[in-house]
């Protein structure tokens, strides 16, 4: 199978740092060309599973602007220019929750849109986290910290507490895991 | 915990149907004023597991623009304007698949974007699925339907072969529930 090609972009929108949107003339396999395809440029973003040492899930409940009333939430945010995935997960983690961890993996890479982009999403799962300073984040929304048991975990997943798509996708993988 | 309120919506592109995009005057609970709020409106869309009445799952490998090479993929699409969600997932599945599915269970639906929106996803596991007609999707991209094993998608599922978002999600999900 072969991938597209991209023939024309051409730049429809910016609201940098945080939002482009571009429109691509693109030729497929069979020769057909399509213009005015939308691209979404935005940054690659970061979520963070966290266990705690004793075995709790560290998450939030807050609120969201895309969210009526409240959601379950993970730690993360947006990675910055030049910044590897695992090290903007680490800085995320420290600056939103105070706490670090021992035992890093990655729980997979995913296009947020098979389409128009729209940034990656990197998944970690974070383990034997313990808290070594004040929480620091910069987050604008309202937010209190909650461990949860494994128990409590899979039942939010099972019920789609997480409301937002990363994060419900971070968390399942995580429970398929470990 | 409340909510952000809304001031002021400020069209700044409009690629209709698939991709328009605001900015938003918003006040936060403590009075704070936050102009220029990306706000991202596109189609909701669902997305299908589909699980065949021989116990096999039934996914894609394709091309999408978005990917370097090819990904595994579900059945799924945009939702037609005043559509149900589960009407567009059986009408997805018939066009892209020709099958149909006795059992039908919704596994959640999520915003794309805690913060600006992009539309809600809509996961729907279809079990006892049996080919009724052939395949008519109007979908551009080169693609084979396969049918994998369990222990097949389960090994997909933790080497991240969906690699586009929902789809990752929405077979995370249905491991765990089924």
């Amino acid at each position: 199978m072969e991938s597209w090609k991209i023939l024309k972009r051409e730049p429809v929108l910016d609201l940098s740092p945080f939002l482009k949107v571009e429109k691509h003339t693109v030729a497929l396999p069979d020769g057909q060309v399509i213009e005015n395809w939308p691209w979404i440029i935005s940054p690659d973003f970061v979520n963070i599973v966290v266990i705690t040492a004793e075995g709790d899930y560290l998450v939030f409940r807050q609120t969201k602007y895309s969210i009526k009333g409240t959601t379950l939430a993970l730690a993360g945010g947006y990675i910055e220019p030049g910044e590897e995935p695992l090290a903007a997960a680490k800085r995320e983690l420290l600056e939103e929750t105070g706490y670090a961890a021992e035992h890093w993996e990655n729980l997979g890479d995913f296009a947020v849109d098979g389409n128009r982009g729209n940034g990656i999403a990197h998944f970690f799962l974070a383990r034997e986290a313990r808290p070594v300073a004040e929480p620091d984040a910069d987050d604008l929304e309202e937010q209190e910290m909650l461990r949860l048991s494994r128990a409590e975990v899979e039942a939010a997943v099972a019920r789609g507490a997480f409301k937002v798509l990363p994060w419900q996708t971070a968390m399942a993988l995580a429970l398929l895991r470990w």
